[in-house]
């Protein structure tokens, strides 16, 4: 049978595995950080009903500048963003995941002989993302608490001199915020790119300002979205940007044409239509995520502080037997390979309840030993 | 206002404008080998069922590895190459169409350091992709009349010692058929990946046996395909490829998590499941593509031998001022810079008589300016 091995693979994917959080099909997956509450009712007859029309013209090419979508991106940042806004269907940038968007960022500003920052432990398809478009990956250091200061970011930059940099806000796999202290800091100590990814910006407590405020002058400054998490639509495969027009041009060069299906296009623009209701959910996963911080710190774990639809949470004696001590009850989470810590998505109310019952009567006996190891220091 | 020269963009895109054929809205639009025909209104209604059926678990990311999909095309394939079928699941792979296969082809055997063959004038991604991933793109010579022979084949591939040779099959834009004569005597000729770009190929002949024929033993071969051109469905974003199981773990070394959304393979399923009556269409646009020869020819041009669901004619004096005139009278095709020629889709009877109908009024002028100058001469 042929292997890898006799393919003529290009040398640095030699030894490789792919990316891949398991897909478990278990009655309660908190592991991907997906929105897990199921779209409205409503919502998805009006979906529905886009895609109907869509199917109509199928046979052709999709509107390859994807107009409407990106008028209507504009426009629902543009509500959360109140009576300043700036931002027109000119400034958005779309793509199949916000994964796809951050590597047509690094095909038009990274690539070979350049460099891309990021600050670790962070969002791991970065590195991924380098090594796929052959920019040199830069493991940054993080404060305590894995917050980011304004000091440590520039001195890491400026050690660095990196031509992209990437800043999770809030970041993944932490949860833990990013202020925009430190990110105008960033800005102003680079010539490069800085590309703030808030995938989880919506979670963030109520009236936190966006990045998206600090468009205004900064030209080299690009804010990455998702309608994964937000929009409960991590099927749908939508991430975007916000940035300066010129942005975008640069992007066109490199977007293979008509990226994005008139399915794609057609569902979105149909969500985008019910943003009020769509947010609704975000309250209660954001009410849940409190939830989780306060009782994990109950059953005697230390989790992080967390802006986003998630907790990485350590005081884990073995994570890897947690993590599949909960599997065996049919709760899926993630280990992030961060010692002593595992990371939980922050699900319904029952789907809470169910992990930190589990996770409760795991806790006895992890408690006990810890509480017999105490005793016979 | 900020422009592309005052963003840091790699050297190799500065100065380059998108790839763009113009999206215009006119009655009939022949220009990008669209399948003009809309698919039938049973098998839409089999699609939107499905989607609504994706649409309930879309807050979920997709199957990351499309198993169902991968078994329709599987099953779709085999079914074309009767009892002799040798592919099963393990052995496709799929993208966003079949760009983003060949991007993805590009990242795991191409990149910087590596070349890319292809065989000029072809399908004008090729250079483009090479561009995107880093791979040098060479250009090598074809036979009088847009063939290429087995002998030509291989002394531009020992010439030039490329890392990677796609070879599209029926060639675009030129229509011109490839035998497997050519396509095995390339693949003895190198050690690199070959990479037969099937995209057209439905509207070969009847009987033409497929690269796909080629498979068994050759682990360095890969056939793509498309669902946009014979299935209709190029506003969908479907293409994929058939290869050895080795490839496509290759390739999930380098493709992006969740790449096909659940909408994608929702609607794809539900199309393979109809090959027949999608693939019914396929006669007519045939029909319509060997009338096209014949009627041009009968004006007065030169069309080239086409297997494909268009045809590139030459003889025309002033393409631009041809492709203009028809576009003022609301018929869009395609100059693809070839001098003395132009490009027509073969669309529905109706279309294809609106544009040699068209044509003909103008191809009098063009005849007797030709034969006020012969008899000049």
């Amino acid at each position: 049978m042929t292997s890898l091995d006799d393919l003529p693979l290009r040398n640095n994917l030699q030894g490789l595995t792919p990316y891949g959080a398991p897909q478990l099909h278990v009655p309660v997956a908190l592991n991907v950080n997906e929105n897990t509450h199921p779209i409205p009712e409503a919502v998805a007859r009006d979906i529905l009903a886009n895609l109907a029309e869509a199917i109509r013209s199928v046979n052709r090419y999709p509107d390859r500048e994807f107009t409407a979508l990106r008028e209507a991106l504009a426009r629902y940042l543009s509500e959360g963003l109140g009576a300043d806004s700036i931002l027109s269907a000119e400034n958005i940038w779309a793509a199949n995941g916000s994964n796809e968007v951050l590597q047509q960022v690094l095909q038009a500003f990274g690539g070979p002989g350049r460099s891309l920052l990021g600050f670790t432990p962070t969002y791991s398809m970065y590195s991924i993302l380098a090594s796929g478009t052959d920019t040199t990956w830069i493991p940054g250091a993080r404060d305590a608490g894995y917050e980011l200061s304004p000091a440590t970011a520039v001195s890491e930059i400026i050690r660095t001199s990196p031509d992209v940099i990437f800043l999770c806000s809030p970041n993944n796999p932490t949860g833990t915020p990013l202020s925009l202290e430190t990110i105008a800091a960033a800005y102003d100590a680079t010539d490069g790119i800085v590309v703030v990814d808030e995938a989880y910006a919506e979670f963030a407590p109520l009236g936190t300002p966006s990045a998206l405020t600090l468009l205004p002058g900064r030209e080299r400054l690009l804010v990455s979205r998702t309608m994964s998490k937000a929009f409960a639509f991590a099927g749908a495969r939508v991430g975007y940007l916000a940035a300066d027009p010129a942005v975008t041009d640069a992007l066109r060069l490199v977007r293979l044409p008509y990226h994005l299906s008139v399915l794609t296009q057609a569902a979105a623009n149909a969500a985008l239509a019910h943003s009020v209701e769509m947010l609704a959910m975000v309250d209660d996963i954001r009410g849940q995520r409190d939830r989780l911080a306060v009782e994990l710190v109950g059953l005697g774990y230390a989790p992080h502080r967390s802006w986003s639809n998630f907790v990485l949470f350590g005081g884990v004696a073995d994570p890897q037997e947690t993590f599949t001590a909960l599997l065996a009850e049919g709760i899926l989470i993630r280990d992030v390979g961060i010692p002593g810590h595992l990371r939980v998505t922050a699900g319904t109310e029952k789907e809470t309840s169910l992990f930190l019952e589990a996770l409760a009567r795991l806790g006895r006996t992890d408690r006990s030993r810890q509480t017999e190891s105490t005793r016979a220091e």
